[in-house]
């Protein structure tokens, strides 16, 4: 068995960033063993010495150097995470030194700007498109669907409501989601209130065997689960929102991040 | 008027790690004006070469030159991007290599590894606790709080809903919550619900003019909304909690995502 190899997350506020950076460096290595532990908020002169001395610590009981990501903006921080010999990853330390080379001036090492709430502006609207997005949810308030900038349509469990509640979080968007049933399709076309929004409408779709799959978790050995079931209901769907020229897209092998990414990419194409 | 200096996200996936290493670098600079475009799924040499021809094109447009914060597995593609001159930030291109030398085997390039649903456990457990989350969200489904890794408690508009879904969606983490009512005031102690629970709750408060405008939003000149009625249900609310020892956090000045880190902080010490 090979040894584990320490890695640390260290930040000076909540360690969010330096996370996501972590796990993607990492994820780029598979098939070797890490095993990850997170210091957030370590934002005074004790708590960096004391996040060296464990870093010092894991590297004495594994043997392997310890890999850091970090996102100190303190350079003395820095300086005391790398004075334990580590491999100390910090996009602070690497790319301001870049960035005040080209801005001229000094960067003003104020912890935590991107995950604050000192941006009020854009952080209120984040949190409205959270509580928008929940209001709207599941074909609720369809006459709050001026205000929306996208409303998702598909069947149920096709990946509707984590993904508008990902997209208000994430970029502020106000995603409204409607459930496309047997009751739709009895009717031949989409529901009325539906119809003045066509152009910020976007469908999810998905492998009959994935739903079958989601479903059966929900409620087994139902016809709602059943594979004949879901297959003539995304048909339905499919044929309902191509009909009037609505993009649809596959969530069966994509993450709710990769969805997001796709439907905003399509949006700001539409807008230009 | 000081010119605008262009900003690029490229990435050759969703984008979303590059976005957050961006908005930590550029917030070190408050006062500057940047001028933010996106360009996810950079995923062939075609777009490599539009994304190199933009930034030469905004370049020219700004005279000055473009910062670019990438995220690209290939070399090939960051080796295009900094063909333009521009000052490239890319974690794989300054991270990787430092990683490589340490573990002393080449990187896999894998795209997009860290937001897409490659590793399914993983994700399958973070849609899974969404998806517990909303169906434990305002006091709803108290029969699941067995499972539940943590439970909210706080007053009307205190933050737990939007907390709880950020919660689950970034960490993983099965958050319910629950609404302390003046119903639940009258009878001087916490919901019977709750009681097997004391371990796992967390209380929210804020600052009561700060609860009465987000009230307000929603009902204008109400009871429920009044300055009066805010304080009276923080303070029970702050009584009834600090009575049984629930540890209380201010969300006054807090964004979701720190309140969320401070949490999930709270429950590995508890852990250990």
């Amino acid at each position: 068995m090979n040894p584990i190899r320490p890695v640390f997350i260290i930040s000076d506020h909540t360690g969010i960033t330096a996370e996501i950076i972590g796990k993607s460096l990492l994820s780029q290595f598979p098939g070797e063993a890490f095993a990850t532990e997170s210091l957030p908020f370590v934002d005074s002169q004790d708590k960096v010495e004391d996040a060296a001395n464990r870093i010092r610590e894991a590297w004495k009981v594994s043997s392997l150097k310890p890999l850091v990501f970090a996102t100190m903006t303190e350079a003395s921080a820095r300086a005391a995470l790398e004075a334990t010999g580590a491999v100390v990853m910090d996009i602070y330390g690497h790319f301001l030194g870049m960035m005040i080379g080209e801005l001229g001036r000094p960067a003003v090492a104020v912890k935590g700007q991107s995950h604050s709430a000192s941006d009020a502006g854009a952080y209120h609207d984040r949190i409205d498109a959270v509580n928008f997005s929940l209001a709207a949810d599941d074909g609720l308030s369809t006459q709050k669907y001026e205000q929306a900038d996208l409303i998702l349509v598909g069947v149920s469990r096709s990946g509707k409501t984590p993904t508008s509640l990902y997209m208000a979080m994430q970029y502020g968007l106000k995603v409204a989601n409607y459930p496309l049933t047997p009751e739709n399709f009895e009717h031949h076309s989409l529901p009325e209130s539906l119809m003045p929004y066509l152009k910020k409408l976007r469908g999810l779709t998905l492998k009959p065997e994935r739903l079958a799959a989601i479903r059966s978790e929900r409620r087994p050995n139902s016809t709602y689960a059943s594979l004949a079931t879901c297959k003539q209901e995304l048909d339905q769907a499919y044929n309902m929102l191509t009909d009037v020229g609505i993009p649809i897209l596959d969530s069966s092998t994509r993450s709710v991040e990769e969805i997001a990414a796709i439907l905003r990419q399509s949006l700001l194409k539409g807008a230009k």
